[in-house]
């Protein structure tokens, strides 16, 4: 039985091993997962490990529930991928990164205004910010109460999950997600190039502002289907 | 017949991979292309193409009104390259990238103000910003739309695209140019630095400003002369 | 009996070459030392010694008074790191680095607020900076009151060396330390991330701030235990 | 005759190659040169030439007249290193570099003011920003008298030369020297992390400001002797 997640395993763990090389985390810092909705499980980066010294052996193996079924104790970003995985049921890989401008909007607090070309053409509207967690929130189960605060996020700005696929969890860091877990990281690519562009044109009084309506259209479903708004071919390697 | 083109699908093709190189574009924005005037076709970045898998057999070969002659379907800023070289009659080549401080001016919606020597040497006068498009631009051909932005924002503002060689399209990123790719190139990572300091330099109250009409003579007519001012020994490797 | 150092000497040496390959310091900048409390004696860099070419052999070993037992004449900032292995008991390293962002810091002269994630994981508090030194401590002794700055910034705003292993020096740079001479390093690369995203937060008006306390303890209190919150396993390489 | 030079040719084409390096200019931007008292003798980059292709036979050799004795023509910047040359007797190396930083504080036009530590132990004093050249200066000789505004820009602010190794110009960018052309390339890149940590601090209200007059002396002094300030033991590479 075990032999059917090994394929899985192996890509989780390149996918999480892309976070340091694409600057996007540091040390152990964050985590990427994959699910295969079919067998009803989710792989994840095991907790405290090394993005340098992971390997596919010690990748945890969950049910939905959150249940260990193979490998180390799971990543404590855990309830919150699944939470994602189970209100975004076309979402197939979820990266949690700490790069450094995604952070800087998220301690900051605002969602990041589409202001260019490149957001456009990958995110369909404003990339949003949650609002900060309750006390009660954090005591209750921080990871869980953090997924579901950004289900929340996308739910009254009505945004779509497929078609926005990053949040700013405010005071913390991105969570990205995408039909696969390499759609994931390119999103937490493209997001950190977006919100850097972003803090600064914010810094100065500027002319043009947000994009039209017209040119969000354009760009975004130039690059991406209207039927399949997921990414499905990632160009991260 | 055919025969022809393959010298400079290569020259483009290779051209098209220093904008990664120069940390000018991730994955597949942006694109570089090459005139031949006398056979009367443009070799450019076929569309949705990474840099990293490029070959010059897939580059694109389109007359000068778009239709292809021979390669994968050409890179959709397609119909904004071919309105430059129509508008420019001594442009060899053009680039598009997506380089973060130009694409961060162009957020911004300013004129890229002569503050240095470097701007100085390279460019002769501002570096400006087009104009938002508007709703019935983008609707009616949002590429060539593009390409005729750049030329009235250079007809409206009495800049010379000869010594000009780079302009910012409002919201989206700059296209520079040359005699030919490999200057267009070379005007791309000057116009980085010129956009990274100009944007510092507008952020603190500033004494110097804007250099004087005597400074900007000296340092271009140094660099170019007065009568080909388009940059022909490209320093870019 | 001088065999006995052979090994720490190592230890120091290899940590302090972490620094420039970390981009943490230039040169000669910085400092970094070890204590061995049992044997009574600090190892720490040369002064005036480049990392480049610092070798085991070279290293410094001093009494706990500062006097020389083998190696090269010490770093000047011999005296502040033995004062805050005076005070700090638990401390087994130091590091002293000009770091880009901490410097800026430093230079500004305020606390780094926690507004994130990392920075409750690995520091329980703000990062204090100290008051500048008076002529009288500058004159008297230089190194040593800036040690003794940093055990009074701690002292005065109620932190435990334990759990904020960093403090910055006004208009100087930071100090960081731990259990060992890696933690205190890895402190210092965190440092550099916490400082880098506080400053460009405090850029922009927000709507965040400060994060709960809640939060701290959920963030600081996964990632160390309670009772030795020293950060005894490094992820520095 | 001519075999006297190569030794200080090989020297200077070594430490131009330098410059881009270190991050302190791109393409053909800047030059360095030593002098040979002795022999009367400067030899400095030619004209134009890019750092890659750069040669020890191409050097430019003139007198301290500034005519070609051998070796391609002279850097354009060759009246300016001459004058630096003839008003600072005691320095035996220049360099001119368009590096961000120190280029970013040179349009804005303002002296870098002592903020920190690093800055201290090498420059003593704030690092001047000439006045902007003049329309009749631009017209007669724009090198020479580029050179001409720095040396009053240390006359009109009482800065020793041996002291300041360092100067930026108005819209333009920095000069360094030394006792060898090496000492002055530490400088410039000294300079750099200077003036990026200096505009940092300057964007936030601040609490510290400039260091007092006994830290600088600390510092400085620490680190060079009160005989000769010239930094002769560089420790670029």
């Amino acid at each position: 039985m075990s032999n059917n997640y090994e394929q899985l395993k192996e890509r989780v763990c390149k996918a999480n091993k892309l976070l340091p090389r694409n600057n996007l985390s540091l040390f152990s810092w964050g985590s990427v997962s994959a699910i295969d909705r079919e067998q009803g499980v989710m792989v994840i980066k095991p907790t405290g490990a090394s993005f340098d010294k992971l390997t596919a052996k010690v990748m945890s193996v969950v049910d939905l529930s959150g249940k260990l079924i193979e490998g180390s104790p799971p990543s404590i970003d855990t309830p919150a991928h699944l939470e994602l995985y189970r209100s975004f049921p076309l979402v197939g890989g979820i990266a949690h990164t700490h790069s450094k401008w995604a952070t800087i909007m998220a301690q900051i607090g605002l969602d990041i205004p589409v202001l260019g070309a490149v957001h456009a053409e990958y995110f369909y509207g404003d990339i949003p910010c949650t609002k900060q967690l309750t006390n009660e929130q954090i005591h209750k189960d921080y990871s869980r109460e953090t997924g579901l605060q950004i289900v929340r996020a996308l739910y009254e700005k009505k945004l779509t999950p497929e078609r926005v696929g990053a949040c700013l969890v405010a005071s913390h860091g991105p969570f990205t997600w995408g039909a696969t877990e390499l759609v994931a990281i390119q999103n937490a690519i493209v997001l950190e190039e977006v919100a850097m562009a972003a803090w600064h044109t914010m810094q100065v009084p500027f002319k043009v502002g947000r994009i039209p309506q017209t040119m969000l259209d354009e760009h975004f479903f130039t690059r991406n289907s209207k039927q399949t708004p997921m990414g499905e071919v990632p160009e991260v390697v």
